[in-house]
């Protein structure tokens, strides 16, 4: 029994990726790909890599052409969808990959994005730390859902664990992110061009503007932090797609460095797709290449007082359209990790 | 009237990087290639970039062979120049881009190296802080010079102006750095082939660790700082060349913003390859590729009361083989900036 | 009902891939895991990609060892699964992604490789036409199976439909081929350091040496060209795994364009793996990342008098490791795609 | 004494590279810099690696910015510069990187590129055999240079010496060159994405419809080709600049091995920047980068009868920039290497 799923913004990068783990979903029927200037195009035009889905015709993003589905996926630029979804069904299942319902403070919303709030959505990270439980308690039955920001999910993964257990503090985390490209989508920008990026390491949204800072401390909060200090940098590096997060939070002065490493043990020792790496090990972006996984290694720096953590994510899978499809999995009561895979494509 | 120049580890990507800078330089006359394994070979059989050096031959590194020259440079590995300049004539001006005379304490050495230790030389960055001077007063003359670790350069030009003017605290730095892995030198090590690279972000040396760490300390301690506490993360991404390094520090309480960005402003104003970027404006490694400039942008995070520093630089030039030779100009007299570009090959 | 399999040469790159698709394969069950070096390591300390095999640890690669298992794939240097093989069980089907089984002709080997010549066993490309069939029909029922040369088989697919219909000359090919540094595998070589490839194209066996020439003869022969000349040059870019092959042959004369473009399109329009793209439509190595597909874009060139087919191959899936399981699948009656996938991994 | 020297497009990449190279030229003094949509900016805004050119802002581009200098180069689109210098003044010397001046036959550009026809400059490849002679002897004293297409040039460079001692055929070339992305603009387009070039190799222009295809043909016929036939791919790989073109001809049947290799000795055997490698040596991209060399390896291949040139080039420098330097040089009586560098920037 399989439930019919449309995936408006199908002509995107976030909107490829969540038909490629579609294509391999044994439960979910891709029945509708909607985009907007590529509408009327075959799928396999606008993404070729989909050869399995090369019936499909893109058709216009609008409440009707999504209307009649189980599951509605969308993967719009930030500040569309709001009024969408607002046309949809309620009962119908919509997982929005775009920003418009992630934060639950309209405050953060007015100062990093702007624009009408629409309140926000069960936030799609299940594995994250809520309370005394996480957040998968709160996508069963969910029938609106926020996937997260791709860098927001990642740092809060990594530090939630320490806050939860009392053993890092919330109030001097630092995260720096090497990020490829295909996180800013297709936009036309000369900066996301290859003659710009390639051979390069470029920073940006430097110095506490980046949108996903909001949402990053409302996880933490979430996860027991009263107050939340960041600094946060992403730097573009040439890889298409990949996130490696280097988050460092203080210890609590004398914690013993076991507990630490306890913290995050007790936290995803049984995952399936977070992953403690042994001591002294750390992963690498290509290692989670197309996989829903999140690997993660942790040091303590005991010169510094500091736990470092290094999380590698794909942005568009665990990051984006993965996280999507697990919590989609979760709220309709499938397995969790129904079509989705564990291991990357390395080298 | 040139100087007779000699470039000890020619087949290596530092000493390679030594004879293209060399090659066009106007004083510096290069008279002696040598290497290890290399040696017999023509120079341009293993650099083949270096067309316009197709009359030299490497031969073997000994004493005789690097003696009579007015100025030596050694591209070795870590271990391997101690003993080699001892026997070499004092008065020869030799600059050594290996770490073996860069570290002021004995236990430091002990620490992070190992192995005998033959006391530090003069420091080969010009434009680094020291007292209330700069290291290039200490390079006049100099007989001996130490060349700069590539990350220990570009994180101590990152934060000691800083120091200096007392605006920030060394007490908690983070440093996260996207290097290339021409800095890991020709090494056959299965995590340096390019498929383990292409396409991913690795880390390495995470959790205070790193040998660059004690000569960042002991270069922040020259500019002021009474204890120094360092978080430095490096992460391999896939560029040949640079080093981005993002380093953070909290502001002194109370410093207003433009005391914060007058500190740098002040300290490299008038300097040739050391630029201070306009407010809002960030570097990328593609502005310094060839080129022996460190570009610096700065923000500062007032909600997470931390500036922001970035610096860009091409770790085999700025890094290593450019500090050297401006190192190299001022020890003999020269304009400091005689044959070295502070432009950089983008894209 | 699962076969039990084991795979020698679990820690290299082809090895890899092949743990990698079996890993999501519903019917192959990897039981063993052997690897030379590595032997005694879990395997996910070697290949941290795959999380889901975290319960299997590298044996050495021993008869014994490989023995008891229904199917057998080999990922070994080559030359060294000759001797091994003799003594594997007749019954067992052994697929062997090296080249010692791949050449009919003893004197080919000879001249392009050399050493014991052990004999050519049913070669693993289903699609390949042969004769009045295609290569799938030997494999039926085979227990000893020769995966193909990545490189070979991308060009021989490209052009052996054109050969069989007799609208292209096999007496002038000439093909060059992007290709990624996986295909060379994780062996310690200068020329494969991460510093060498990134940024730079850099050809190698230029004028006739490469060892897949023969292959990619013996394959056109096999689709009825009576002689063939080819030169063949692959190209070493910076992307980890791919293949962009582009192949010319001369137009028989007077052939019109609509019988040459019908070649291809009989031959492949029915296959699931191989598909050629429509008019004007040419493939990226991207979108068949990580996938058994091979997109063949063609076409003609009037004024040239020669038709152009560019394909793109994932080297180590269809190259290699997909190729090999798809023959598996027929050999041991599955159907032919069972367990691998037709969508790349884009962007 | 100092020639006073504009440059028109100054915020693309042609226009950049030119930059980077005039700040090194002794003799050329940049005076004006101009640009369309970002005339009145800095150009350091724009250009952010041309530190030493600071002071320097961008006015628009007019007859009358561009009037009063002893030298005008033109990095303009194509068909964007016919118009404006019908009037700059005749005495002025003026270097065109664009296409607008390059082809002799108005044929082929109504074919190839359509709009009015301008007719052509002096083709500004010194070292291309020309008749009896090079064309270097069309440079001296030129007035009007048409700088060429970075292929085009790389091409006919490569098969120029071949075809003019009667050694190689020119009836039935092919030529297939992996190319960065540079070489096609700062132009917003999807297809030049980074997501869409890392990790990926696209050929675009397949099957002779290149606008280089023409300018190849006319500089083989120049060099003595009575017909020429030429099969032209051109495949994006992920550096950010360089050609690597593989061009195989027809070896005339009976010619010794040693004179085709000697018609490339003695082609370029006197060479400032083209350079023939040893046998058995060949060119990496990487070698050239930054650099106005053109470096050739060749094969002969007996077996296919062709012999295979391979060429690297920096498509920014010796394919265009470089060019366009080098031959103002020898038209304005300076010595022809002035200012340009022989030496790559490796690794």
């Amino acid at each position: 029994m399989a439930f019919s799923v449309a995936v408006a913004g199908a002509s995107g990068y976030a909107g490829g990726e969540l038909l490629r783990l579609l294509a391999a979903h044994p439960e979910f029927r891709i029945d509708t790909v909607t985009a907007h200037s590529n509408a009327g195009q075959p799928l396999v035009q606008v993404q070729p890599h989909l050869r399995s889905l090369a019936h499909l015709t893109l058709v216009d993003t609008t409440p009707e052409t999504l209307a009649g589905h189980d599951i509605v996926f969308l993967a719009l630029p930030h500040g569309k969808s709001g009024e969408l979804t607002a046309a949809l069904d309620p009962s119908t299942l919509v997982v929005d990959c775009g920003a418009d319902h992630r934060l639950t403070s309209e405050e953060d919303w007015a100062a990093f994005y702007g624009g009408d709030y629409f309140g926000a959505w069960a936030y799609g990270v299940p594995e994250l730390i809520v309370g005394d439980g996480k957040q998968r308690d709160h996508l069963v039955g969910a029938t609106r859902i926020a996937a997260p920001g791709c860098n927001a999910s990642t740092v809060a993964l990594s530090l939630a664990p320490g806050i939860k257990a009392g053993v890092i503090e919330a109030t001097d985390i630092v995260s720096v992110l090497a990020v490829g490209p295909s996180g800013a989508g297709k936009a036309l920008k000369t900066n996301l061009l290859a003659a710009e990026i390639l051979g390069s390491a470029n920073p940006y949204a430097v110095g506490g503007t980046h949108r996903h800072i909001p949402e990053i401390a409302q996880s933490l909060r979430g996860a027991g932090a009263e107050t939340v200090s960041l600094s946060f940098t992403p730097v573009l590096v040439p890889m298409s797609r990949g996130i490696l997060a280097t988050s460092t939070a203080r210890i609590v002065p004398g914690t013993p460095a076991e507990a630490v490493r306890a913290a995050w043990h007790d936290a995803y020792g049984d995952e399936t797709f977070v992953h403690l790496l042994p001591e002294g090990d750390f992963p690498r972006t290509a290692d989670v290449l197309g996989a829903n996984t999140a690997l993660i290694g942790l040091a303590i720096d005991e010169a510094a007082g500091r736990v470092v953590v290094v999380a590698a994510v794909d942005n568009l899978v665990k990051g984006t359209a993965g996280a999507a499809i697990q919590s989609a999995n979760i709220a309709v009561g499938l397995p969790e990790s129904t079509g989705l895979s564990v291991n990357g494509v390395a080298p």
